[in-house]
């Protein structure tokens, strides 16, 4: 790959980050958290997916320690909304949406890229993928003591699996990695979009 | 050890990842998750105990990631739930007991042999036995928000400790390694269902 | 470093250890938990957090399962608060406040201090400092069903924060290491002792 276009990879990572963190600080001040709790609910959602996937493979320290860019941004992410909460609650829920779906596409893609990378079979890619993508929302949940939404709500997590399963299903036909990836993750995007747009959800067990 | 006894083991290993996966699925059932909570939760019960075992001796990736088996039948187990869960509901309580406790067994035995062959001392390989066998279910049970059963009732990771401690001191006195790893499952097995079936449980402090 | 250093290093380590352990035993006392609970819960607020940086920083076994001398430690704090509970609740509350400060400000500032020779940029390396200090705190209260209290009140891991901080700059300033160690971890201790003295806290988002 070309340095632009890692470049080009890193300002995105980087643009995803700061999402994550956002929505992990709001999520703090929800609750009521101080200045710390606001910075570390934004680490961990931003971080935590990346940390547990590169935990799981085996590729440690994870890389969003190994930079300290990536703390960097969370952090930022936390300041923006502890100083600019008036402003980040006037930001209209559709582009909040949007945002969102964009960085779970991203990171559940580069989570399988990763995985692939690093020899893992296609279908644990996939899972790791997936778990990249919601992992940091999961820990967030889990430090608030409330059921992880992404168990419990709407196609979250599974658009994510979604969009790793399509990209490694296009990798198998033997497209280029970069198209492969592309495809996937607007498949991730637009299924996060369409669900809530639609208010799609997943089947329960009927008086389970 | 044989390519016969491996492949026994492997059989074995896939029966417990199986019932753990059932009982992680029916506990995502019970909280009215939706189908991908069932996967999440049947994935974490299944595997959890052994990918924390191993993350903790280095020993990454885990196992259970390497090979894309186990992760196929946690999921089969959720699919079993989901779509047979008349059936599974009508499964006698007894069975579920004694399936499950041989899971423990197993895990547990497993999870000690493990760390000893990765050079942890026998103080730890029981401790991490214990955790193989608990693991996944505590994980479950913090996902759902709830308190870990295990440390709250009755004598199940208790069971675990001591089929490990049993398993290590049969090794201690030179016993060889697959019957010093029978007697120790045996042990955890037995103590499990019996403690259950007499109704018993460990001191607490009073009025604490 | 002397022999003579390393043991007085040991010793103080250890005591952490255990100062650490009897709190999570108590909070498992508290929450009407068994034998088995108190141990699992002295076990993981003495011991998680430095877990927790080991498994990061692809330090694997974590240190404190390489020595079973750690574990031992945890268990026995466990033991204490089980057969002493009424010696233990007797404590004054002041005592434990320096105690626990004493051990926040220990694991902090050896956090930092193992970060930093595994290489670890120092912005990060003080974060995994805070890890050390808070983290096992924080396991202990997800393992109970609660939002961590380091999230929600006072300068607990905010001090840790300011400790490793201070250690980093030291070192910055070209501070032999074990001064900038020792000033660390008494601007950590102070900070706590203080903050609890004086009824400080961190700020809050206003009507958030």
């Amino acid at each position: 790959m070309n340095s632009e276009a890692n470049r080009l990879l890193f300002v995105v990572d980087i643009a995803g980050t700061l999402v994550f963190a956002v929505e992990g600080a709001t999520a703090a001040m929800r609750a009521n958290l101080d200045l710390l709790g606001l910075m570390v609910l934004a680490f961990a959602t931003a971080l935590g997916g990346g940390i547990i996937r590169d935990v799981l493979i085996g590729d440690t320290p994870p890389a969003s320690l190994r930079d300290w860019r990536y703390s960097a941004v969370a952090f930022t992410g936390a300041a923006v909304v502890f100083f600019l909460h008036a402003f980040v609650q006037g930001v209209p829920g559709t582009l909040i949406l949007v945002l969102d779906a964009a960085g779970l596409a991203l990171f559940a893609i580069a989570g399988t890229q990763k995985a692939l990378v690093f020899g893992m079979h296609p279908f644990v890619s996939m899972l790791l993928g997936t778990i990249t993508g919601v992992g940091g929302g999961t820990v967030r949940d889990v430090l608030l003591a409330q059921v992880p939404g992404v168990l419990r709500a709407d196609v979250y997590a599974t658009a994510a699996l979604a969009g790793s399963a399509v990209m490694i299903a296009c990798c198998k036909l033997r497209m280029p990695r970069a198209w492969a990836a592309v495809i996937g993750g607007l498949v991730c995007f637009s299924l996060r979009v369409i669900s809530v747009w639609r208010h799609w959800n997943l089947p329960r067990v009927i008086g389970g």
